[in-house]
């Protein structure tokens, strides 16, 4: 145990994501369920000194109405993951936690987001008066908890993409831009962002909103000597793509075409059912492929939304390739799983390693976490092996350091 | 254009990848076709000096009566891979090849490929015997083709598993089974294996006949300066599982159960319909999993013949897997290629590394190839990007050596 | 409400699809779930005077020991099927149906089954003994419940085949055998059956096993005037080849193959793992295609135990077709469902249908059931809209019947 | 033989379907491929005298310049589906039907359509002048083939709809239209039916574009006695889903989504990624599960281009529906045919069958033809095997007229 408690704010906090990532803290602290599915839980870690999930602390906001238990119950009891008994038994944490949730910020989300936005006449504010709000939410939450240090999550729906102008590319320009006010160059997710950073707090964008983390914030953190990373955490499809695209490299196969069909029924496929938003999703998913092979074969993702599966997307991918003396040949892959459950795990893992790049003194970008998001800030590579091996290289040389030795570690050969 | 030409010695020389070698080869030669599918022509081996596919010599051997033709006929029509028009511009080169195509043995291959051989009445010749005259066979091939160098590639179908003894793990025990004529302890991969690489020819066992390269045979190899590898080229179904199973441990999922089922209708899936045969397939394609995950899920793998889809193999693999709060996902995916049009271009890389191999003074196993095979003998490393990487370091270490300098190297980051 | 209730005795009471059988008919007599997936609750049913689901009283008998509520926990939760808040409002209901478990028989059941009989040292009753006891217990259920009548329903494991014999075409032989205690010829199925007819007592096999309906025993249900009908529940796979099928008649595209792989991870299929069980399985499947197409195309149904499914069964299929000028095209399809929530409504339908056909005073086959079984007995027709068609035409008689007179029925043709 | 020869007019002459239609039917004549694929040649058409394939003679018009022998060794060679040689045997007879390829129009089918007119400067005729020329067209097929009977079928590419107005539904007011040049209100498929009809030629409409038999149309056909039918062929995904969907309203199932999405790279795949031209498409496509069903479900169908698949279309459809006890489960297909494979035989069964009901003095539309169309005007069913059912009863009644007799006729009873 440590002295104090790591908090954890979660923007978007009565979505499906962070709903099954506080409904799973909760339950692994009582021994309920299993740590399978977070990559920190892997022997991969041992000897590698992360916060325990015991000693987060777990508050946030969101623009709509309603409790952590209804969001749970909707959830869990929807996708049958969960045995509605284990809710009975974390009844009493999520009083707790509901009192730490407050208001969030809709401001210049597309349509689709701000209707669901409780106070629907939410004055327009100053920006700087809307960070302020934002960051004082953050200070009484380190306050009342006592806690150490926050890690902020960006699990709020996915944004229309902001065109990055020179302001989004320069801090100082920037500054200038919440200072004139300029609405129309802040999403939510920039002020969310600014204040996040600006407190200290490390920021993860598991979503693929682009108004999160632009150049200039990147340059903020690093001022700030807060480590940040994103974006749109790789939960499904894609994370099948950069495993087997790498493939047809390795055996000189020219992929024709890959088409991929997403379909899903939660909040996320209602609000990626808006072509604007869903537009944000699309571009993450879509460098993946060409970086990876080195061309621009035919390619499609479609998301659509089918209320009736609800977190459970389901995605059907076809690749077309040319093999030896023209030949083509096809490949399909249907991947069945539920969205929310696939991502908490992620975001505990990111949670946990932001902690320990804050308290190592990193600052920026983590380029360590590229194998967590579909298009990782700052990283090129998109091959899910090597991602991971920059993963396994980080935390070699974490222990290479402390050990003050350059010892073959077992544990690093084991995870290679 | 080298001084001398380098043959390569098929054995199963009328079968599909056989024909499909030849085809793709002689075509290539004139321009017909490209050389997509062929690992080696891709810009990883820039600067490494690979013998030309137009520099190699066809030749070999099979138990079955027939032409190339006939066999190119009916599988490249059947397939619907090349255009007939193309068969009739290689025509000649057909006569040529023809004419290096001798008859091989089918000795104590069990009953499914016995039934094939031509020579029913074949009489029982002392096991010597039968190597000398194998020998010969290639040593003509050599001096009537002027031959600098011979490859020798087993192509043949697919024999019962042959259980090791202790004559199988050393040399001098080989030798005295061959001398008493113990005709229990080899099959017929086993004495082609032995001429071969007494013959000073580097053999590449494509098939999963683990009577080939037995540990006596890489005994062989190593002191006779040959290098060999197998077993059993990695070309549908295993080629995909050995990319995507990492996925799972990447990410802490659990795999429950992976089932694969194979449909096909040559040659090959006929001979693997007899339980036996098939068993030695299934042994060569069961370690991948266990080997990446770390434990064995529920694992099985049914090949199933299907007349009417010629040399079309179809796999369907379901993978059923445990996440966050013990939530069960599942991934499928139906695979659908060519067998033989997968396999011939990776032969063509095999015997091009071979001879480079040979070339270079290498003698015994190659596990720079491990990322071409099922079930690479001596290496344990499954993982298609970790086995890629193995490939790219040789190439790098080559590179290396020959500029006599450590460089940092353009290509080899290119390709990783 | 009737003045009397109509009991139905479950022969597998225990088992996975007597148990939903029993927990759906108990949780909708409550309203808590709703009776889709049940034909009879269709509209093409208004104005037929089926019983009620409310007026089934529930017993069987089972060889291993154990409590409906235990299996109906396990079931219900694995498949995440049902809320387990439900079972607890249904809890008093189980207490009631308990008392009328008894214990079942599995002389003869092949291996697999009789390893599961709880009473292992069961002595061998002479055979008429044996039926006596089992007639004395639907007896006392009968008495004791002051039921009307008893439906009794065979959802035991699926035996191995029984070789057919004289004794089994022929009643008065069957009997002889019966009386000289030939033990061979009788396995726990037959037993039932007749002591099921004797009792007056419609009976339903909705298992594959061929030992139940032997044409011996139709000739006992004519005589004692007790309509029968079986074989196999067509639920999965089946049905949907049953309507898939024709389609390729109807367009004259000529099937070349049909492959079928089903995984499961019930105690079905843990029986079914067994080669002399999965052969009755396989065999019931297999007619359909052939009946249907007029011509046998290369086929294959396999069923593999796949724990991790528990009751969802898993199937794909591959179909390989032929169509104009000899293009070979394909269509495939993953069915994906749980095995017992699709066959229950299917039990209570049959039921509904027995007692009704009881009531009108029919004997023997009931070949109106034909759509709701793999191999119906004594119907040639495996077109699934052909044999729904029987059963349209059937209510549509009896309509007419009853009302004197030929009128154009308008519910009749709204179902068509 | 009979005294004249039928002629065949194919509007888009050059096109895929057109093109394998013609191949296929003088591929027959020589005996080089088989009937397969064509309804009619099964044996339910026994006893039924309908035109023989080898006296019918091919003519047509398009908007594009090309020649019939191109298109063949384009398509043909792309899918794989003939050997070229077989072309090589048929090429004279190109030469012949060449010449009776004449110019079509493209008037007002939008923008994708007309782009692929070869007249680009096409100077705006008044509609009644264009119509004679198009009659002049058919008339001079005729003479200068002596053909006693023209079939005319629209094979081109899909027009975007066109919204009905009252001169659609009324023929004196379209008559109007036509003096008024009111160009709005015809489109070139309306052109083609108009002459065609006024011409006495029976007229298919295979295409889902929705001008050509408008109501007034098909007034027009009945007052010539000319028997017409529509729209859109149904080959593939549609076929697919009107074979299946029945089966869940017979077992009481509900469908809760229905997604359907295509793929295709032919030249109809590259009209129909035009969103006006897919949305005629996706009309007759989409009505087919509600009427099947009595209820809509969720429901999509998209079809995208991918080059790479030529000819090859691929669809992938998932289907989710509940069953007991609110239980979600889900059937998926994945179809892959050739799209021109499929609809050619149908499109000869049609002419044959077209040609037989005006031999019998049949006007208007022929519902007995319904099961070819994905919305085949006039008639409400959809379900395959009702339709199914209509064409068989047709043929009953046909044999039963001309055998003066109600025999029980054995052909039907083994097409039933």
């Amino acid at each position: 145990m440590r002295d104090k408690k790591v908090g954890v704010w979660l923007i978007g906090a009565l979505g499906s994501i962070s709903t099954t990532v506080m409904v799973g803290a909760l339950a692994m602290r009582k021994g309920l369920v299993s740590s399978t599915g977070m990559v920190t839980a892997s022997e991969c870690f041992n000897g590698i000194d992360l916060i325990a999930v015991e000693d987060l602390e777990f508050g946030g906001c969101d623009i709509r109405k309603g409790t952590i238990r209804e969001s749970a119950n909707n959830l869990l009891w929807e996708t049958r993951v969960l045995d509605p008994r284990v809710l009975g038994e974390i009844e009493e944490d999520f009083v707790h936690v509901q009192r730490a949730v407050k208001s969030g910020t809709s401001r210049n989300s597309g349509e689709a987001i701000q209707k669901l936005d409780a106070i629907t006449a939410r004055r327009k504010k100053p920006l700087r008066e809307e960070i302020e709000c934002l960051s004082r939410s953050i200070q009484s939450f380190k306050k009342e908890n006592e806690l150490g240090e926050v890690i902020v999550v960006n699990l709020a729906s996915t944004e229309p993409p902001l065109d990055l102008q020179y302001c989004h590319y320069n801090l100082a320009a920037f500054e200038r831009c919440l200072d004139q006010n300029e609405f129309e160059s802040v999403r939510a997710s920039t002020l969310y962002a600014y204040a996040a950073i600006r407190e200290g707090c490390p920021y993860i964008n598991f979503t693929p909103s682009n108004g999160a983390l632009t150049p200039a914030m990147v340059e903020l953190a690093e001022r700030e000597s807060v480590p940040v990373m994103g974006n749109d955490g790789k939960t499904g499809e894609t994370l099948v793509k950069s495993a087997l695209a790498p493939m047809f490299s390795y055996r000189n196969l020219e992929v024709l075409s890959w088409q991929g069909f997403n379909i899903l029924g939660n909040m996320d496929g209602e609000i990626l059912a808006h072509p604007q938003n869903k537009e944000s999703k699309i571009r993450t998913k879509d460098q993946v492929l060409s970086r990876i092979l080195g061309y621009s074969p035919h390619s499609k993702v479609s998301i659509d939304y089918t209320p009736s599966l609800d977190d459970q997307k389901t995605a059907w991918d076809f690749i077309h390739f040319r093999g030896f003396m023209g030949a083509k040949m096809s490949l399909q892959f249907v991947w069945q799983g539920y969205d929310s459950i696939l991502a908490a795990p992620l975001v505990l893992d990111l949670i946990r390693l932001a902690e320990f790049a804050k308290r190592r003194g990193e600052a920026g970008l983590m380029p360590q976490l590229s194998s967590f998001f579909k298009a990782p800030i700052g990283v090129n590579e998109h091959r899910l092996s090597e991602q991971f091996r920059m993963l396994t290289n980080y935390l070699n040389n974490v222990r290479d350091v402390r050990q003050g030795l350059q010892l073959v570690n077992k544990k690093g050969d084991a995870c290679r």
